[in-house]
This record gives C-alpha cells, sequence and structure tokens, in this order.
C-alpha cells in the first residue's frame, strides 16, 4: 500500500472521513487514494481559507476534526486566517499540507518554502512525515493531537515521496485524552464567591455555552440574584433559543461593555478569559472590568467546564431548574429593511433547528436579541475576528448537520473575502441559506473610524471604507456560482424568500439591501 | 503630526506613491492621513492577496516598491501567497501591517498573532515600529530595503499607536545602493565558455530579460553559433514580440525540459538558477541539466545582469547586432476555439505594446510561442507557483502603466482564486482585458495525475479535479463585481470580442469557452 492510502485509510479509521480540499501535483496521490477508499467524503473548494473554514464549521458541530488538504506552503497560507479563526473558536482540525517529495526540496523549485514555519504560527502542533513507513503513524498522531481539549489544529506536513512510495500500512487510531476536570479548589473558590452576595459574574465559553451547560449555569443564577451570566463576546458556538436558558455576550463597543461590566465586583471564568477590548482605542482601556474586580479561572477551555458548573451548582445546592426562555419571538414588522427591522424579521422567521452563521458585522448588532425566542438554534460567529469565515462555516456546518438548515447572515465585504464558498454550496447542495447585508460599505470601519479618530471620513478616506463605484450584484455573483439568488428591499420581500429558502432543499442566497 | 501621517508622507517622499489596501480598525489612521496627504494613491483591494499581487505587478513594471496596506496577521497571512509569488519575481514592495497598540498587544485579544513571525516566512526585511518617533524612520528604511537588488519584500509592522500618536516627523529617502557588478573572473570565465565551441546556454532571468540585455545576449547567440539563449521557466518580466531578439523558456513538462537541455556541454547563468524541475515525479531527476554540464553563474539575481553581457558580448567581440524577431505574428484561424486556435488568434490579435499576464496554465501553453512576433510587449507570469496572482498582477500593471492595454490570460481556476480583482479593475477603471480560459477544469491537475500516478483519475478522484457541477458562469461572475463580460465559443467571436475590448477604455473580460 503506498503512503496516500495508507493515510487516508488512517484517517478513516481515526474518525476523520471528511476532507475539504484545493489540491495540487504535490497531493495527486491523496487524490488518486479517494477513488479506492469510499469512506472518505472529499469537498473540493475552490480556494483554501474555503476548505479550512469549512472545517472550522464541521468541527464546531460535529466536536471531532474534518482534514484539510492543502497544497504546499502557499496553500497553507491561503487558508490560514480560517485557521486563526478555527484556533481561537478550539475546533479540532487536521491539516494535511502537501511537500515537495524528500529529495527535491533543497533544489527551491518555485513552490518551495517553509511550510512548518508557517503551520507553527497557526498550529498546537506540527508534524513532518519522513516517508510511507511512518506516514499513517503521523496521521493518526495528528488526529490525537487535533481531538486533545479543548480541540487543536494539528499539522501535517506530506512529501510527495512519502505518499507515493510503497510499504505503508494503516496506524491504529489514538484515543484522545479524557478532559481533566477543575481542581476542588477552584470548585470551593466560586462557590465562595457565588455565596459572598456581591454581583457576580459567570462568564462562558466553549463546551460551557452548550445547553447543557447553560441549564447548570441558569440554575446558579436563578437561586442567586446577585449572579448574572454572559457569555464572551465571540464564541465558537452557543445553543440558544426558544426553550433554553439564554444568555447575553459581552458587547463589542468598548463603552456598551465597561456599562456592562461595570456592576460586578467578582468573575468566575468558565473556558473564557478575561474581557479585553477587541481592539485598543486612544485614551481607551484594554482591560474591561472596574479595577478591583476579583477574577477567579474556575476551569479553563481545555477542562470540563461542564463538569465544572455542575459540581459549583450542586455545592451551592442549585436544583431548581433555570428560567429559560419562554417569551415568543418578535412581530415582522413591514417597510423597508434596515438593521432593526431586519433583526426582527430574522427573529421571527427562524427555522426550527437552524444553525445561525453569524458574520454580520455592523448590521447585524440586534440579531443575536432579536432571536433569543426563536425556536432552539446553534449560534456560530467569527472567533479570531478575521473576515471571511462566514460563508465557509456554512459550508462545514451543512456537511457535518445534514438535515438542518443553516442560515449565513453575512456583510457584504466579509462575503466578497470567500465568496468561492457559494460555489461549494451548489455543488453539494448543501442546505444554506445565505443572506447577504447589503449595504455597499464596510459600514464597522466608518464606526472604527468614527471611534478611533474621533472624526469623520473625508472623501479620499471614505473610498477605503465603500463598496460602491461599482456596487457589487449579489444576483449576479451568487447565479455565476451556481446559486439562485433573491434580491429584496422590504420586510415583506425578505420574509417570503427567507421562508421559501429555508424550505427548500439546496443553498440559495438572498440579497438584502439595507437603507440607511 | 501624528505618526501615521508621518509614515504616509515618508513613503510618497521615498518614491512610494502607490498602496493596496484592505484596511481595518488597527489602520485607520493611516487611512485617515489620505484625506491630508493627497500625493498618495490608495487603491482598495476587497481581498489582501488582490492587493499583494497587484504591488508585484506594480514593481515588476516600475521597479519600484508600492506599498500594501494589511490589517494584522490575518491580513497578511491572506496576502502571503501573492508575496511568494512577488520574492520569487524579486518584485520591490513594502507591506505595512497594523498591529494592535504596543500596550495593547499582551492581552491577547483575538485578532492578536505572531505578524513578525508570519512575515518573516515571505520578507527579506521584517521591522516594528515602537512607537511615532521613529515609524518614519522605519519606513524610509523599508523602502530601501524593498529597494535594494534584487527587490525584495520588505514587511513593516505598524503598532496602531505608533500611528496615532503625536511627535512625529517625516524621515529623508534613503537612497538604495547601485547593484554591484559581477567580478572580472566571472565574465573571462563565460568567455572561455562561448569560445570554446561546446554548445552552450545563456540561461537568463530578471533584468536580463529586459530587450536591451537581450539585445546583448542575442549579439553573443549571433557570433557563436553553439550559444543559444533561453530563459528561465518562470520569469517576473520579459520584454519580447516583434523586432527583438526572441528567447525561448525552458519548458515546464520535465522530459521536455530534459530534451530541449541534453545537447548543452555548459550553462552561463545571467541572473538564473540552475533549472530543476517544478515539482518532483516517481523515477524522474529533479536537476534537468545532463550529467557533467559545466553550469557557471556569470552575474547572480542581484548584480547588474545587463552590465554583464555587455562585458561579455564586448570581451567577445560580438558587436553585430541581434537577429530580432522580424515574422509575422499567425495568422487568424476560424472554427471551435481550442487551446491551438486561440493561442494563434491571441498572436494575430495583439495589441502593440501590450502587457500581458499569463496565468493560463495548461490551455495556454502555445500562447507564450504564438505571440513571439506579435507587437513588441511585456510577458510576467506567475513565479511562484502559486496560483491566483493573474487578476492581481493585471492591476498593479495598470496602475503601473496607463496609457497601455493590459492582457490578462487567467485559466479559469485561478481567476476563482482572486476574482475580487475584477472590482478593483471596474472601479478604477483599469484597461484590462481579462480572457478566461474556460474549461471547467483544472486541467493542468488531470495531467499532472497522469504524469505522476502514471494513471487516469477515477470518478471520485475528478471530483476534486472539475470545476463542473456546477460550470462557473464568468459573464455573471464579471458582472456582478462591475466588469461587462462577453462570452465567446469560435475563433472569430474571440478576435471581434477582443479587438473591441482593447479598444475600449476600462475593463473587459472575454468568457472563452474551450473546446476539448
Amino acid at each position: 500500500m503506498n503512503g496516500a492510502e495508507a493515510l487516508v485509510r488512517t484517517l478513516v479509521a481515526s474518525g476523520v472521513d471528511v476532507c475539504f480540499t484545493n489540491p495540487g501535483t504535490s497531493e495527486m496521490y491523496f487524490v488518486e487514494a479517494l477513488d479506492r477508499v469510499s469512506e472518505m467524503r472529499c469537498v473540493l473548494c475552490l480556494f483554501e481559507n474555503v476548505a479550512t473554514g469549512a472545517a472550522d464549521g464541521y468541527g464546531r458541530m460535529t466536536d471531532r476534526p474534518a482534514s484539510t488538504l492543502l497544497h504546499l506552503g502557499p496553500g497553507l497560507a491561503n487558508g490560514f486566517s480560517n485557521l486563526h479563526n478555527a484556533a481561537r473558536a478550539f475546533s479540532p482540525i487536521v491539516n494535511i499540507v502537501g511537500e515537495h517529495a524528500t529529495y527535491h526540496k533543497r533544489f527551491d523549485a518555485p513552490l518551495t518554502s517553509d511550510i512548518e514555519g508557517i503551520a507553527s504560527r497557526v498550529s498546537d502542533w506540527v508534524g513532518t512525515s519522513s516517508g510511507p513507513v511512518s506516514i499513517a503513524l503521523d496521521a493518526a498522531r495528528a488526529v490525537y493531537e487535533a481531538s486533545t481539549a479543548p480541540g487543536r489544529i494539528a499539522s501535517l506536513v506530506a512529501p510527495a515521496d512519502a505518499t507515493w512510495l510503497d510499504g505503508a500500512e494503516i496506524a491504529p487510531p489514538m484515543l484522545a485524552n479524557q478532559r481533566s476536570q477543575a481542581s476542588d479548589e477552584a470548585i470551593e473558590k466560586a462557590a465562595e464567591l457565588v455565596a459572598s452576595g456581591e454581583p457576580t459574574l459567570l462568564l462562558l465559553t466553549g463546551r460551557a455555552l452548550r445547553a447543557d451547560a447553560l441549564e447548570l449555569a441558569g440554575r446558579i443564577a436563578r437561586k442567586y440574584g446577585k449572579v448574572q451570566v454572559m457569555a464572551q463576546t465571540s464564541n465558537g458556538r452557543i445553543e440558544r433559543g426558544h426553550g433554553r436558558f439564554p444568555v447575553e455576550r459581552v458587547p463589542y463597543p468598548v463603552q456598551q461593555a465597561l456599562d456592562k461590566l461595570s456592576p460586578f465586583r467578582s468573575v468566575i471564568l468558565v473556558g473564557a478569559k478575561e474581557p479585553v477590548a477587541f481592539f485598543a482605542y486612544p485614551g481607551r482601556p484594554s482591560r474591561l472590568l472596574p479595577e478591583g474586580t476579583v477574577v477567579h479561572s474556575m476551569a479553563t477551555i481545555a477542562e470540563d467546564c461542564t463538569d465544572a458548573l455542575d459540581r459549583l451548582a450542586a455545592k451551592l445546592g442549585a436544583i431548581e431548574p433555570a428560567l429559560v426562555e419562554t417569551g415568543s419571538p418578535p412581530a415582522t414588522g413591514t417597510g423597508p429593511l434596515t438593521a432593526m427591522s431586519l433583526a426582527a424579521a430574522l427573529g421571527a422567521s427562524l427555522p426550527a433547528d437552524a444553525i445561525v452563521v453569524d458574520e454580520s458585522v455592523s448590521v447585524g448588532r440586534g440579531f443575536y436579541n432579536a432571536m433569543r425566542a426563536s425556536p432552539p438554534h446553534d449560534w456560530l460567529q467569527v472567533t479570531g475576528g478575521s473576515i471571511g469565515d462566514g460563508l465557509p462555516l456554512a459550508v462545514g456546518a451543512a456537511v457535518a448537520c445534514p438535515g438542518r438548515r443553516v442560515v449565513c447572515l453575512e456583510g457584504d465585504g466579509s462575503a466578497m473575502y470567500t465568496n468561492q464558498a457559494l460555489w461549494t454550496m451548489a455543488r453539494e447542495n448543501l442546505d444554506v441559506t445565505t443572506v447577504i447585508l447589503d449595504n455597499s460599505s464596510y459600514a464597522i470601519l466608518h464606526g472604527e473610524f468614527a471611534a478611533i479618530t474621533g472624526g469623520k471620513a473625508g472623501a479620499r478616506a471614505s473610498r477605503m471604507l465603500d463598496l460602491d463605484g461599482p456596487r457589487l450584484d449579489w444576483p449576479s455573483i451568487a447565479a455565476g456560482m451556481g446559486v439562485p439568488c433573491t434580491r429584496v428591499t422590504d420586510v415583506e420581500g425578505f420574509v417570503a424568500a427567507f421562508t421559501r429558502a429555508n424550505a427548500t432543499p439546496g443553498p440559495h442566497v438572498i440579497d438584502a439591501v439595507i437603507s440607511a
């Protein structure tokens, strides 16, 4: 068996049976093995950042790694920024990065680069296979590393000759370690802070934002009126909606975050980090907590946060069920589409069991709250601040969860970054409804310009912040990649198109033209 | 004056007055300065790999650096692969990479990454400004480093507070060193090899492929019948066409290269490296020269190659003018568009003084030869093997050379990588005619699959190599970004559309549907 076949079969044996790829010459033996290993589902992406972002979405929804297959250093670099986002979401991913044959690298052919050097900037583990005998063992190791808590990026560099030479064998899976538990002292200290009666924040991320963990946090908040539960500003996945314990997020704008956090005397971190400003602004603090706030890390992101909340609730005798969301979704409005009317329309129309991917940036600041009472759904965000993750996340989530509708809320500027994802949605007939928030502008940057400079952009500066001249025509772009698109300008049109799209198998784009 | 304004004014004072960018919050003070520094032309790109590729094209055509402005580590990573291509073309580029404020970085906010670590993998020089007092000096230094022979990538990391704080001053330009000259011994040795009467190859790249240097090489070839002049497989820029000394390139397919190089007993490198295979293939050599060939580097890429050829010609008494291309372009054919008929049509119809950007990959293997007798033109290639450079190169070349028509020959798979460049062509009204070679396939990978595995891709493997299901609709994609597009399927239609596009100001796309 050649190295490539052993590599693919080992990935499958280790539970990695989806691969998002844009391959090249050095990966041809991996591709060739697909004709013999039908258990591996390989999904073609027309740009590598689509492949890595899709692996991120897949990992968030399954808690298992997908693999990517990337073409040498430049292919890895093309997928880097969504790996950055994935690392900040603690998504498990196995990157297979093709490389020149071992004996060829020293000739410095045009595609030669320092793959390990690039990979190490965005990977928790980097390995390079020395030949066909080791490549399957390396693959099993990569899956193990990716599956290690909290979910990690493992990058395996696969020289072409290690894939084409014979003498390889399938390697057995390596079982990932169980998550370790938070210490008794950490639980005890958290219990003391809660019981003190001081205003206390339970700040969550990671697995602590799944419904079971939120229920536990909600029980504590129910028993102790001074305890509030919040999520970080950016989180990989939140299970929420009607019948679940609702959780606010720390606001993105610095002043709002300062105001929101000002009441607290202590903060208990559950997977989370101490909240800091997304960016620095002149004269504004980086740290968002009031001076003197006690910060206690009860459980790290790599520890079992659900178990920690369970033990904390038990110690506090918080056994009454959480006060879950029982409200009604907002009423569908009428009239022109604005950020606010669109938020209500989304909240009113979200289908059951949806996976919402939120790369709505500025227009969508009200979406999260507007959907708090919508049918139960998952909420996926851009975690590393690098735009262009939304459409790829939607691809990965749809591949991970057939039968569920993915609703992708996309700023127009962000959508352009990885518009190639639309083609993969069409090819794989994925159930994704993409809503393009079409305001012909990097609207967030107008806000940031004001926030950071205190002024308003002039004509030449504005040209760097606006997407007009020419205006992007999303129905054309989507149709060009095989995805039907409906342009809407008012709430009635949006709801009709959104409802129809969600009821129709396969992908659809809604070009939601936003009035200022 | 704040740091950002001093930075922008220093770039302008140092001769860098074009900036290709996709900015974010940390770059807002640079953007804000544009309203006061009208000498800086800032060009918005909707993805960073467009910005870096455009800077590459600009550098190749002007021999001066443009700057880029990129948003932290992920923005740099998004532009990495075209910087890789630029480095292999020896293009001068100054990257300005925004970074968190110096005091903010330690909080590890979501966009934090090891910018210097990423930059160092694709830069010849990396610097980080410590504050507003140093940032202008750092900018002048970056321009100096980028301008140092043979043309280099300089990356300056600009923390946000270094741009917004006051107390900065404009820094004076630093004059780049003159290129050093090849040694007399190196010229002498080359002269001996030529005069020996053995079959000798003059292998050129870089500045040695400009018309003046080629004329000198041609004089030597005219006097010494056993001397042949060739260019590397991949080169940043070749000046060629009717009335210029024609130069073949080392073929990409390994067997063709071996055959072509087999006659030579000695090779004189002028800027070039010893030719090696682009990829390794099982059972095939990496080195392309016959065993025992004498390889002599007469001038390195950083040395003055034109001067070296001048001195060699003088020493050899090669004073007769080179035998320049005096043939006629091929006749325009008729009938369906094939790789061959399209090559002839291009050769017959190329406008005068064009800049040809060649990312035609497999379909375009015959284009270079078909255009050898076309009116004088420049020929720009993807130098680092990372696809997605063509459309961005065209943007940069058009910005660099107003009044000249850029003809961009693009494989459909490659065009998808950085399709966002079309929008910038529309916004800047650039005179670019893009010909999409529409075969709905990574055709080169079918060839590589056969070359490397010796077999033919089966159904599952083929799905990774084909772009159908759905077929990309280029007229829609182009129109979506504001560029008109004409679909053609036969030679007559192509020539009519190509001629009309080249005579019409602004960008145009021709969707050339290729028959198998």
